[in-house]
């Protein structure tokens, strides 16, 4: 296809493949997970050929109480080390950080002092100014910095324009692409992806695609936006994320030519791991109340409430968020 | 984009969809439908719109035991008739027929006495001197015809060229891409979508595509070969079929623009009949086992019977399959 990078057939040396399942995913339960379970999906990503995961949120604990929230909403330095020491590996470390809902001046040590590599800096486009002032902040003690601009489905295209020539002028890193409401198809994804490779190549800056799986199209807006340049690419194992969940890491890493990357240990991390999680009653994925709420591009909370409630009634809560 | 029929916004009115949910869906539960629920299947179809229900197969009673399957198997014609009597509706009916694999000679009344409107002639590619024949008798008995030509992502260019060339000479009216092992890219499928698109332009037959979702790429993939002129579209009520299942029906009729179609009837019935379904433990849908039978492109029968054990050994089962 017209101005595609690379093929079905070929490897794509650009790629970076970020694991986002205790971020997303502790969105599904309160960040409640086990050490043994971060171990083991840490171990299992560098198995894998991973190139980036994220650990958790870098939150606030003037507005967060840390006793309502697993550990990986707050991400202390000493709980990655916990896990990861030095971090030997040729994986990178992540975190995000939410504009206005964190503390960057006081929680972030220099970079020569911790082991995190990245700070993904999560804000609406109505916030660009201030992800900027944290954006430069966090490069200045030395981190690789993404903007994750979310919900971006309901942006229009003079705000994103606007917004990621801002961006070109800043010192971050990567810039990404954020269906939050799983409400873009293939052909929206791609459209706007290539507008933004279009300003990354301009400023010689990476795109990232952070997608939601509401329509079942997490993995194939990935792949279709890489397609078209994106080279930052998350997914969570077993598509663990809020609501519907993001793209599979697992149909991520069997699509992917390059052998540096590889399904096997993530196959087994998923039966040990995964499906105890979900039998324990995490709820997270695909499910029709996720569809309506892509398909009408609204954020996902009332089909979170609905799961929640236990409710099957797809019809009337339909006609319920229309009238809203 | 280039090429591409139609836009994210606008109609279609070429498109046809229908409804293979107690077809292919049968094909989970040994077409063991109750009356009930295929009878509200039928009206909540004519409620949404959908334009062709296909009712089961035209099996060949000499090969099948009719005491191991239930009726849509077979489709008689009064079976259907108890359901659809004269079939006052806007809405066609259609069974499948496997060459090789039913008697068509004796098994099809000529039209005028039938309320089978249109029958899809199933094969395989090497298949297609036999399919043809069926499709010019069945012609000749006055029914529209479709060729579905199954696996076809293990066919080479050529064979896919000559037998369209094939199908070109003849009657049929709908020429079908078949992704059977759910292995398409939907880079992969928009490139064969156009190559039999060119062929249905030039001779006048329409173009289906039939998804399976063992990547989670049925619906991306349905609506990317559309956007390329694809016009006849398979989907199953909540995506049941064999293995991972189809292109959910709720997924296209939500994205379809067409104010003809409506999604509400289809949400009741989903609560109402796919949900007890699924309660009672018939079994379909996306797992890691069929994505990997996807991934592979191979049958997934495999995955069919490590389903039914019950297992979740998962790289084991990947370690297995790619050694035989």
């Amino acid at each position: 296809m017209e101005n595609r990078k690379g093929n079905l057939m070929s490897v794509r040396t650009d790629l970076k493949v970020l694991d986002a399942t205790i971020r997303d995913g502790g969105l599904c339960n309160n960040f409640a997970f086990s050490d043994e379970f971060v171990r083991s999906l840490y171990e299992a990503n560098i198995a894998c050929g991973v190139d980036y995961m994220e650990f958790g949120y870098k939150a606030s604990k003037k507005l967060f109480n840390v006793n309502e929230f697993g550990k990986w909403k707050f991400c202390d330095e000493d709980a990655i080390r916990s896990i990861v020491g030095e971090n030997d590996s040729p994986m990178k470390i992540a975190v995000m950080a939410d504009v206005g809902r964190c503390d960057f001046k006081t929680d972030f040590l220099p970079k020569e002092q911790s082991v995190i590599d990245m700070v993904r800096v999560a804000c609406y486009i109505h916030q660009i100014p201030s992800a900027l002032e944290m954006i430069e902040y966090l490069h200045e003690l030395g981190y690789e910095t993404t903007c994750n601009i979310m919900a971006i489905s309901q942006a229009t295209e003079s705000q994103i324009e606007s917004a990621l020539e801002m961006l070109e002028q800043s010192h971050v890193d990567v810039i990404y692409l954020v269906d939050s409401y799983g409400s873009f198809y293939p052909e929206n994804a791609a459209n706007l992806a290539r507008k933004y490779v279009e300003v990354g190549d301009r400023c010689g800056k990476k795109i990232g695609f952070h997608a939601h799986n509401n329509q079942t199209l997490a993995f194939a807006n990935t792949i279709e936006t890489m397609s078209y340049g994106v080279s930052f690419l998350d997914a969570t194992a077993n598509g663990m994320g809020r609501g519907a969940g993001n793209c599979a890491m697992e149909l991520l890493l069997g699509f992917l030519k390059n052998p540096k990357y590889s399904l096997f240990a993530l196959l087994t991390f998923i039966e040990k791991y995964m499906l105890p999680l979900k039998k324990e009653g995490v709820v997270w994925g695909f499910d029709i109340q996720y569809m309506i709420t892509g398909q009408l591009n609204r954020h996902p909370r009332e089909a979170i409430q609905f799961t929640n409630e236990g409710r099957t009634d797809y019809c009337e809560f339909y006609t319920d968020i229309s009238d809203s």
